[in-house]
């Protein structure tokens, strides 16, 4: 159970949380990134439905937050690679739990129609 | 750590559950409800900053993901009430301990920047 800070507000944690996660894309990210570094086209594939614009975004929010890192390799060829940070890996397991019980609780439908 | 379905797909229980947590507010609501049945204000005032029009689309669809019943008791006064299911007090303590891992890790400039 959540703890609540007084009678009427919401636990000061979950709003900070999903602050972050509760922004379409967020958790689903930080998933991805859960298996590994990867480069950006790596992210953008593995989420499905993603712009490049978004996708952008989303990093920066990701990395401003500390929970994600992005790191530029001079090449030639130049390449850039995101990973998570100590605090970003120690919410994969979470957002694991999450998954597990989306599969057993949630319907496919309505997945696709609020997503 | 999530299970991948293969190498270039995010997982898909983490999908189906952003599709319900990744978009603003349902998370902070389950985790309101998650301290007790209460009434269409109740959540309001419990979640800062949420519109009532938002806030009744957001019900709806967490009625219809399964996670939330709404209850109406015939007055006089007609009153309406919202509980969570077996399936949405199933996922609280999960989204308890997002709220303890944002406490330990994130910064409040943070959530207020992209809040």
């Amino acid at each position: 159970m959540p703890e609540i800070d007084d009678g009427s507000a919401c636990d000061a944690g979950i709003t900070l949380a999903f602050s972050v996660l509760g922004k379409r894309w967020n958790g689903m990210i930080l998933g991805v990134l859960g298996s590994g570094s990867t480069s950006f086209v790596g992210v953008r594939r593995a989420v499905t439905g993603i712009s490049d614009t978004v996708l952008s975004e989303r990093l920066v929010d990701l990395v401003d937050a500390g929970l994600v890192t992005r790191t530029v390799a001079e090449g030639p060829p130049l390449s850039v690679s995101y990973e998570l940070t100590e605090a970003g890996a120690e919410i994969v397991p979470t957002i694991g739990l999450l998954g597990d019980w989306a599969r057993r609780h949630l319907r496919k439908e309505v997945s696709e129609r609020s997503a």
